[in-house]
């Protein structure tokens, strides 16, 4: 699929987020490897215009269809071709181009993303939901496709470069390491009084507010096992967390034989996206350089379990299988937002995701969702009763 | 050249020694695996026999000739082949194997190492000696032959493993780690006292003498960029060391878009032995697994290239090209010799290295040795440049 003069044709989904500005910012320092086929974004028409005009985009599509026309005006005469609504943006997606970034988050990003892996080419994704609620039913169309996924966050891309494309069979641990969050050093009675404000002071990453949570929880380690499991194939008993707060090595791989290989960088989100997009060769970027000797010192420790519940619940999800890791991802949204809204008390994210589970097992809900939209509803059902249990862990925390 | 019953040929070259026994001990849990060509010692006629008896080999070697009867005798209705003598070493290195280890050290290894290469096969090495002194003449034999080079000391093993077989016109850097040696911390003063039992204290290794006063001055790492520049083809430039006492870290490749890759392992040379043995696949072994929670920290510094000046002068060796790492390394073979006799200071070492290069390079000796004859008779001559720099030397250190 490579286009007449060499370079390759790719298409970014969720352009005007960071993930994305950040991919086109590469893109454009190569103008001789790259030419972009397709830019989609949410709702943000006039950064999207400025992006496509800029970086020569054949087209850009917008997700809300009230933005439709405001990027039609902007981008007339352009040569950019503007189009807005959900099934321009599956169309974009679905485009057969030799490189796709599939970094609209939340659910929204679902659609467009499993679009782009049917395609076949190869598919960089910065979004957790399609390996974390429908794990095996998205590596199913992706192995039916014969797509390349290239995950850029920064634990699984390490943990891919660590593998260097050896077998899974010959792997004997991958482990994944975790900042600690802003309460690694904090004891229990103090996590258990902590603030949406306690939390949202991020040691290493800058990011959004729900996975911010989901780091203090540590419980953004727990959906990385999740995803590693179904993006590498391997075995819930051979996956491990191990707190690095220097947040340097991303993942190590242990082979049989004893050796490891592990994935390193500056904290820097484009040195993972500079990966996917030279895959199977590398590009020039522009990134800060690892310094090991300023650094000076990179310290391991194991997480607490017992001030950081989350990631024993979300191993046990992985381990059980099923629904279990759908039901913990969606408890877990509900949750955070309601910690973030001021209605529960930190220790209760677990809680009610631990009753979710609880309450989803009684309610016979245990096979895994064999489709895309099965894992959609079986989303919302999670999503109902998680709610449902926030009468019954309020008390609790008082 | 995979046998019938699908295993691999192996032969061993300095089966005796502590590299050819971890290897031997390695085969020998994998009999479904690995079958045994030849085992070659040096004159310890004893352990050979008893090696090749216990590991089926189809002939035994011993290069010294006053111990063949000796060999013989014991062999005697085994079933093993037993010879003796040099041209019965060559002969049998010759002998087409899927595997060659190459472990027999010093001067005396190179003729059966290049006779390994000349197969075509893969070849295992654990000596510097080939790079080192003939570092271009040895890698146009390796060309020539078609020969999989695949080096078991822990820093080259790990850079091979973090490389995984991406093009070195992607590296941006290649890192080895140092020990630090026994004088990683002392002042500059109490390093020039320093006695040979002062160093033979080394932290983490246990080695021969010899390589540890090369530890002790940081030469080894200085040789170990020398070896690194003529197996991976990388320019001096891209070489770096970093000190990094808890050894477990082995190497780190920089990429072009600033991701790192890193090989570690415990220190237990099983590990690249087992690599290599393995390669391109991965074998199980029994070797101490790698906890960074228990080991907790892990520390890098800079070298100190004024206390450590021999590092230096590798450096520089490296970079000048030509003759000068050949004069390097047989320079430092006499002073370290000298030193371990009690006949110069530590810091007279590089003094002696130093002065035996600027004295070659007033002798106009500045080509590279084009072929391994050529870096054998180079090496001589710098030996006794070498030598007759010691009476320059010593007053200086008074």
């Amino acid at each position: 699929m490579v286009s007449p003069g060499g370079r390759r044709r790719v298409t970014v989904l969720g352009a005007t987020g960071s993930v994305g500005r950040a991919t086109l910012d590469l893109i454009e320092r190569h103008p001789d490897l790259f030419e972009v086929e397709a830019l989609v974004a949410g709702n943000d028409a006039a950064s999207l215009a400025e992006l496509a005009a800029r970086t020569g985009a054949r087209r850009a599509v917008i997700a809300d269809p009230a933005q439709g026309p405001r990027l039609s005006s902007i981008l007339e005469g352009s040569g950019v071709a503007a189009s807005a609504g959900l099934s321009a943006m599956l169309d974009a997606a679905s485009l057969p181009v030799d490189w796709t970034m599939a970094a609209i988050s939340g659910a929204a990003g679902l659609a467009p993303t499993i679009a782009a892996v049917r395609t076949g080419g190869a598919v960089a994704f910065a979004t957790k939901e399609c390996l974390v609620c429908a794990g095996a039913a998205f590596m199913a169309e992706v192995g039916r496709a014969g797509a390349t996924l290239l995950p850029v966050d920064s634990e699984h891309n390490a943990l891919l470069q660590a593998l260097g494309g050896q077998p899974v069979a010959d792997v004997e641990k991958m482990t994944i390491t975790a900042s600690g969050g802003p309460f690694r050093q904090w004891p229990a009675d103090r996590i258990a009084a902590a603030r949406p404000e306690d939390a949202l002071k991020h040691p290493t990453w800058s990011m959004g507010a729900k996975i911010t949570i989901d780091s203090a929880t540590l419980m953004n380690k727990g959906l990385e096992l999740i995803e590693a499991l179904h993006l590498f194939g391997v075995e819930a008993g051979r996956l491990d967390v191990v707190v690095h707060p220097q947040s340097v090595v991303h993942g190590l791989v242990t082979f049989r034989d004893g050796a490891v290989t592990a994935g390193l960088a500056a904290p820097d989100m484009r040195v993972p996206i500079a990966y996917a997009l030279g895959h199977p060769h590398r590009i020039d970027a522009p990134t800060p350089r690892l310094d090991l000797v300023q650094l000076g010192s990179l310290t391991f420790e194991a997480p607490d379990p017992d001030r950081f519940p989350a990631l024993r619940l979300a191993r046990e999800a992985m381990e059980a299988g099923g629904a279990a890791a759908t039901i913990l991802n969606a408890a877990n949204e509900v949750a955070v937002a309601l910690f973030l809204d001021g209605r529960i008390g930190f220790m209760d994210i677990p809680r009610i995701v631990a009753d979710a589970l609880d309450q989803a097992s009684r309610r016979g809900l245990s096979s895994a969702p064999a489709t895309i939209d099965e894992a959609i509803a079986l989303d919302g059902e999670a999503r109902a009763i998680a709610s449902a249990c926030l009468l019954e862990s309020r008390p609790r925390s008082q």
